[in-house]
């Protein structure tokens, strides 16, 4: 191709949605000089699906992504139309924040951040190639012949490679929204001897608010309280709109059943594989027969739209079907469809071919992060982005990966499980991926990661020292709480007594009181003599720490011993070949997966638990073997 | 195709840009029950190329469509970053507002109100196929095979039909900002026996603000004082943001000259036609190669983003020799280009194929409105739209078509241009279009076409009140004026030589001394004993009235006699055949455009004075020959 020299970059990114944005801030914010090219400057960050950030897991991820240093957390806060706390009844393990999402808001506030990033510049083009050379990614060479070199290259193109749009028996090629889809790359990686998968996602249809009949629905509020997901915000939008709750009905499953044979997901139209916690409404009626119905969310998406996004009927099915369908739903009979639900089909990149860092293994310096390798969801399509962006400015300043353990982050949790187990579905975050979920909440997050953050030059000077102060304080308080002593005065008795605990018998400290399950921290602290004016971050997690002592403690035990198994390093230039007794399978996978630790080999499909133990005997002689030949 | 019923509407809109939003609410406003159908929905109402609207002539057209009960005025004065009046010290008849716009909040504003209105529904799709049956437009079938049936249909497709980019030596298929293209429309129109040109315009490159050196540019602030298009507006945005402007230089000049061959403009890969009145920066150097520099103005795109427009520097020079280019610019010298400018080339209808209704004659209940006849610009585009709108309700509603004549509006001007003369390029208004433009004026247009916009039930009662009110007001107070002696008093005469005048000789009424050139209304006023307390608007009309009351007058004369002629109906069946001695060329075109009057005949390009003489007289003989007829 007749190209031209455009300029060289430490780092390139091809896309800017939820993973672009990330990728590109992070590797700028570190001090790569930064390239970001996208198909549309008006799409940054666009939601092609629920106006919504957060949820179980997902909503820890955004703080995660907050105390590194990312961006997610701070553009919601300042354009949610609604948030709140979920399972707050439940214990502190499972609780998580959940927004909904202004969708124009969102794009223009973090097109706003992106262009007021130093080192980062920003882009609209379409890439056509890559350039490789020697099995070293070297650049990017657009559509307009711009060629720009690069020291490493992140593609965080989503669900636009070769993607075709299928609705009833209709399929076009196009990106989701009517966007230009992206052919070329996904050729070129195919060439490039990258293994792709066929995955499939989905979306409902959008309404007119004018057309629902809310009466017939049930009004889902906000929390009445400030709430952020990132420790930064210090402003809250209080003036929150509501979402509605209704259900579907054997009127609407039975038009569903009968018209399953023209839904593209049933017709044997989408050769993909579909979210399988994410399931389209025909899905949900063939999975679940007997459920008399299902809930359906009425979700606005912005605060100037009338467009209502109808969460929980996703779908494939013939426009005349949806019509059919939604009308059959309480409050929608009327209902305007002003964009149609679909599935979209698309390339994936088999995440398993990623080392740890999310670079290809088979090309150097290429790096893939979001729903590109397999993912669904934008909270998880951030924290690969984040971490790509992290580690491709790492390459290039010659710094260390990083790479988050299982028991660090949920996006510690997220990369494991791609790139050792790799995905036979697009891959959603769930708090039962986590084994150390009781340590990875949301309330800690900052307290897990900020130092991270700060190590690799992604958090301000200003914001650590705010922090190391929360930490001082907690621990402070905690020691506090152990010196005092609380007598069973008839004060504290009745206080014990109100809150529903029984009676003490003898004089405890503050820190055994506050163990109790009835106590709040505020109970026990209005018990003491010197009152300390503690933010309520502080409070929270004094209370989280000391209630929850026994366990957390456990879990860190487990930890050590994990992290016991990650520390044993398995050298590069392992020959799995070389080592007897080990089984074919795990031999095959082993080579495909090439872990970089005995712990990461353990979770490797495939490797049972002999495996692992042959494999451990092999790297002990291994090394001995290699001290003596140093010696010899 | 194997369709389904998705139901019938009065009217349906393809597209949703300045002409498809325009002509959606224009024909739900009139009652018609009326759908539109736009490729994105996200991108309603976007300005690809400059964030402005409107300008010398342009900015008459604003105001002209929100006295008619259209939409634009309203939106951009929701919307403005800064506002100024052109020309004001000029004659009030070149005098024009021109708004810069923020685009994003444009779209969601225009979003917001066509989301709002009653009878109009507004669907994302993209039609593939018109349904035509006996030169009889049916309906239309989107890309996953929708059918909806209508009475009529106005295609407002922009610059999207069968379009290409190109940039340097590079041409692709796409439709302006990376959005996809629309290609089956066209072949259709094609089979359909529309005659189609290729039309070509272009945009510049966006950067990023923070990359610009202001200091080596002049500010360009909006005005002081509040300013709006709509006579319905009552709030102002006083928060107004600066554009700057800097110059081209021989640096400049030279790049574009030594890189001419590889522009697509001038390697002879464009093939279509430029607009002249919105030239690249290649055609400027060329055209006039002596002059030193050209102004280049920066505007921002929007409050919330750094993306600045650079006005003046449009261009289908490859990327590399842009930055090269942009570069030599003052204030540019390290401008980091956000999206590069390119040329696009798109298929337009040859407009004397429609009727004064927009209504192709080829195919009854087609209409087309805006760039694809052969316009450039939004205003010129929304102007379109609102009549096509309007007429398409006619149709259905069994109203008559409103047709506006030279003498009421630009709009008049402009669409009598297209339908009678043709364009052999992008249309552009200019005030030296219209033979009446002391009459066409920007403060006046509610004057003029209130009534009509009242009429066909596109104001409301209430704003109709408010405007005859005003009309009253101008009346009794040019009456009253004209009924006040003034006595050259010494504080008359030492008004009057302050204002630069020379002193009374005689006492004179109130409305001769007006009259003077150096007197405003407002220094008459206060030599008045009466103080009436007047509406600016009122003062403003008071004092054109009076000054250019001569002018006015004759004016009024060229167009009554000028309305004779439109009034000189002609025949629709008419046969020219038949018509002898009249010039050959004078009879095809007439049998091509099919003009209405003898008036508009007496436009057609090839029709001389003696034609139409010729035509008269055979008119008038038809006349009387039919009535003889009748009467044997």
């Amino acid at each position: 191709m007749n190209t031209f020299d455009a300029g060289h970059y430490d780092v390139i990114v091809i896309g800017a949605g939820h993973a672009g944005v990330e990728a590109g801030l992070a590797a700028a914010r570190r001090g790569a000089k930064t390239l970001m090219l996208t198909l549309n400057l008006d799409m940054i960050a666009f939601m092609p699906c629920n106006p919504s950030i957060g949820g179980p897991a997902k909503g820890v991820v955004v703080r995660e992504i907050d105390a590194l240093g990312g961006e997610m957390a701070k553009v919601i806060d300042k354009t949610y139309i609604q948030m709140r706390l979920l399972n707050t009844r439940k214990g502190p393990a499972v609780r998580a924040l959940r927004a909904q999402a202004d969708k124009h808001l969102y794009i223009q506030e973090m097109k706003k951040v992106i262009e007021n990033e130093p080192n980062l510049t920003i882009r609209q083009g379409m890439v056509k190639e890559l350039m490789v050379e020697d099995g070293v990614c070297k650049g990017v060479v657009t559509e307009t012949k711009a060629a720009y070199t690069a020291d490493s290259v992140i593609v965080t193109t989503g669900t636009f490679m070769r993607s075709k749009v299928l609705i009833g028996d209709l399929a076009y090629e196009s990106g989701p929204n009517n966007q230009r889809a992206s052919t070329d790359l996904s050729v070129q990686l195919e060439e490039l001897g990258i293994k792709m998968v066929r995955f499939k996602t989905g979306t409902p249809m959008r309404v007119n608010s004018h057309s629902i009949d809310y009466s017939k629905t049930e009004i889902q509020p906000g929390d009445e309280v400030p709430r952020a997901f990132s420790y930064e915000t210090t402003e809250y939008i209080m003036d929150q709109i509501p979402c509605w709750l209704t259900y579907t009905n054997e009127f609407t499953h039975k038009i569903i059943d009968d018209n399953l044979s023209s839904s593209a997901m049933y017709s044997g139209m989408v050769k993909g594989t579909g979210p399988r916690y994410c399931p389209s409404v025909e899905d949900k009626i063939v999975r679940f027969h007997d459920k008399p119905r299902h809930q359906v969310f009425l979700e606005p998406e912005g605060r100037n739209t009338e467009e209502v996004y109808v969460q929980g009927l996703s779908t494939s099915l013939p426009e005349n079907v949806q019509k059919q369908m939604i009308e059959t739903v309480p409050g929608l009979e009327k209902a305007e469809i002003m964009r149609a639900g679909y599935a979209i089909e698309y390339d994936s990149v088999i995440p398993t071919q990623l080392w740890p860092t999310l670079e290809l293994k088979a090309v150097q310096g290429l790096f893939t992060a979001g729903q590109i390798n397999g993912t669904s969801g934008y909270e998880e399509a951030a924290a690969q982005g984040l971490m790509a962006g992290i580690n491709a400015a790492s390459k290039v300043l010659d710094k260390e990966p990083v790479i988050l353990d299982r028991s660090q982050a949920y996006i510690g949790v997220l990369i494991d499980d791609l790139v050792t187990k790799g995905t036979d579905e697009p891959y959603r975050l769930l708090t039962s991926r986590a084994e150390y979920r009781l340590i990875l909440r949301h309330d800690n997050a900052d307290l897990r990661l900020t130092d991270i953050g700060y190590e690799i030059g992604m958090i301000s000077e200003d914001r650590y020292a705010r922090f190391q102060d929360k930490k001082r304080m907690i621990n402070e308080e905690i020691e506090r709480l152990k010196g005092i002593t609380i007598k069973a005065t008839d004060q504290v008795q009745e206080v014990i007594q109100q809150a529903g605990g029984s009676p003490l018998k003898d004089a405890v400290n503050a820190y055994d009181l506050l163990k109790r399950p009835e106590m709040k921290y505020e109970m026990v602290a209005s018990l003491l003599e010197e009152k300390k004016d503690l933010p309520e971050a502080v409070e929270e997690q004094v209370e989280i720490h000391t209630k929850y002592a026994g366990y957390i403690q456990k879990s860190e035990q487990q930890i050590e011993r994990m992290r016991k198994m990650e520390n044993k390093k398995i050298p590069e230039d392992i020959d799995y070949d070389d080592i007897h007794g080990i089984a074919s399978e795990a031999r095959d996978r082993l080579k495909e997966v090439r872990p970089l630790s005995v712990g990461q080999a353990s979770r490797v499909s495939g490797v049972n638990p002999a495996d692992v133990s042959i494999l451990l005997v092999y790297i002990e002689q291994g090394k001995i073997a290699k001290v003596s030949g140093d010696e010899a």
